[in-house]
C-alpha cells in the first residue's frame, strides 16, 4: 500500500485529529509542513489537494484526501485491523448511529465554542493580539452547557458513543488539551465524570506523540 | 421493526433534511410537529430525546437519535435494501472516504454561510425583523468561493461525492431550496455546472414530497 503523507502543522488542532489517529491506529506516515505563515496553503500544490486552502490534507497514492474528520474516518475504516479500534466492535447498525450522533454532537456543540475559546485564549495571545472578553464569555456559557450534557452521558456511559474509546472522543482531543492550559480548564474540572474522561483520553499514548512533535526541538 | 416516528418542523432545515432521506428510502414514518414558538423543543419530553434540545430528534423502538446527518447516515444503512440508494454500490473504502470527505465540505464550509443568508434573507424578513446587510455580503462572499469549489467539482462529477446521488448532494437540499427564493439564486445560476446539479437535485420526487408539508393546509 502506498505511503500516508500528511500534509500540515503540528500546532493546528485539525492537523493533530489526524496525527493522533495515525498514532492510535500504527501507521507509519511522513508529515509535511505546511507553513501557514508562509501561506503556502494558497499555493498551487497545496490547492490541489485541498481546494479550500486548509491544512490538514492527506495523501496516499491517487488518492486525496482533506477534512479531519473525513481522513480519521478513512484511517479507522482501511486500517480496520491494525492498532487500535477507534470504531465499535462488532459495529451494528444501532451502535454505529451513535458513534454518527456523538461525532455530530462534536462538531456542532463542541467544536464552535471550544475553537473560539482557544483562538481568543491560546492562539491570539501567541501572536500578540488582544483577546476578547466579551467572546470569551459568551463562549464559555456555551461549553459549560455542552459540557453539562457530556457530564450526563459520561455519567451513563465510559466514552461518549460508547464503552469504547472511539473517533469521537479522539476528535475532542486537540481543542480539550489546548483548553486545559486556560482558565477554561475549571469548566472541565467542576464536572467529575468529564474530568475524569479528560485525564483519561489526554494521557493516551499516542496523543503524547502528538504532543511531542509540537516540542521546537523537532 | 419498529416504526420511525420524527420530532421536528417541516419549515426547518435540519428537519427537512432527514424528511428527504426517508422519503427516498421510501421509508414510512409518524411526524410528530414540534412548535419551537411555543417553545416546546425545550420540554422535558423533548429534552430526553435530544438533551441539546434542537429538532429534529428520531426514536424508533428504543433507539434514541438526533442530529439530522446523523439520522440521514443511519437510515440510508438501516435501508440500505429500500428505496434510492444514497451511499455508492459498492461502496469500497476510497469511495467512502469521497463521501466522507464531501459531507464534511458541507457542514464546515457550505453550511455556516448558507444558513447565516436564510435566517437573513428568509426568517428574519418572515418574522418581521431586519436583514443585516453587512452579514448579507459577508456570506455571499464565502458562499460565492465555496460555489467556485463546486463548479470545478461538478465539472468532473455528475454528483459532489460519486456519479451517483448521494447523502451528500441530499445534505444540501434545504439550504440551496430557501436561497433559490432570494437573491442569491444568482450565484447559482451564473455557475453552469452548480446550476445544472441544482435543477436535477431539487426536481427529486422525495423532495418535492418534503416541500408540499410546507404546504399551509397541512
Ligand atoms: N474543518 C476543517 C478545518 C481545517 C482548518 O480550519 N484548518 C486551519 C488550521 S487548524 C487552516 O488551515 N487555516 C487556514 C485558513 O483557513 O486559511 C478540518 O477539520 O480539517
Ligand atoms: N446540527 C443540528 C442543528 C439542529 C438545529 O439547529 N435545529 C433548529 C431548527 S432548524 C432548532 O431546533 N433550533 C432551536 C434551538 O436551537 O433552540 C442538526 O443538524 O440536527
Amino acid at each position: 500500500m502506498a505511503i500516508v503523507k500528511v500534509h500540515g502543522y503540528p500546532l493546528s488542532n485539525a492537523t493533530q485529529r489526524v496525527l493522533a489517529c495515525l498514532y492510535e491506529k500504527d501507521v507509519e506516515f511522513e508529515f509535511v509542513n505546511i507553513h501557514l505563515g508562509a501561506g503556502e496553503h494558497k499555493s498551487e500544490t497545496f490547492l490541489a489537494l485541498n481546494p479550500f486552502g486548509q491544512i490538514p490534507a492527506l495523501e496516499q497514492g491517487d488518492l486525496k484526501l482533506f477534512e479531519s474528520r473525513a481522513i480519521t474516518q478513512y484511517i479507522a475504516q482501511e486500517y480496520s485491523d491494525k492498532g487500535t479500534h477507534l470504531l465499535p466492535v462488532p459495529g451494528s447498525n444501532k451502535t454505529m448511529a451513535l458513534v454518527q450522533l456523538w461525532k455530530e454532537v462534536e462538531t456542532h456543540q463542541f467544536e464552535p465554542p471550544s475553537t473560539n475559546l482557544v483562538r481568543e485564549l491560546c492562539l491570539k495571545p501567541f501572536f500578540g493580539m488582544t483577546t476578547d472578553t466579551a467572546v470569551v464569555e459568551e463562549n464559555q456559557g456555551k461549553l459549560a452547557k455542552v459540557l453539562d450534557v457530556y457530564e450526563a452521558r459520561l455519567a451513563q456511559s465510559k466514552y461518549l458513543a460508547c464503552e469504547q474509546f472511539t473517533l469521537v472522543d479522539l476528535h475532542h482531543l486537540p481543542n480539550v488539551q489546548y483548553l486545559m492550559r486556560t482558565e477554561v480548564k475549571k469548566l472541565f474540572d467542576s464536572r467529575p465524570h468529564v474530568s475524569a474522561w479528560v485525564a483519561d483520553i489526554t494521557a493516551r499514548p499516542a496523543w503524547s506523540k502528538v504532543l511531542d512533535l509540537q516540542k521546537p526541538e523537532q
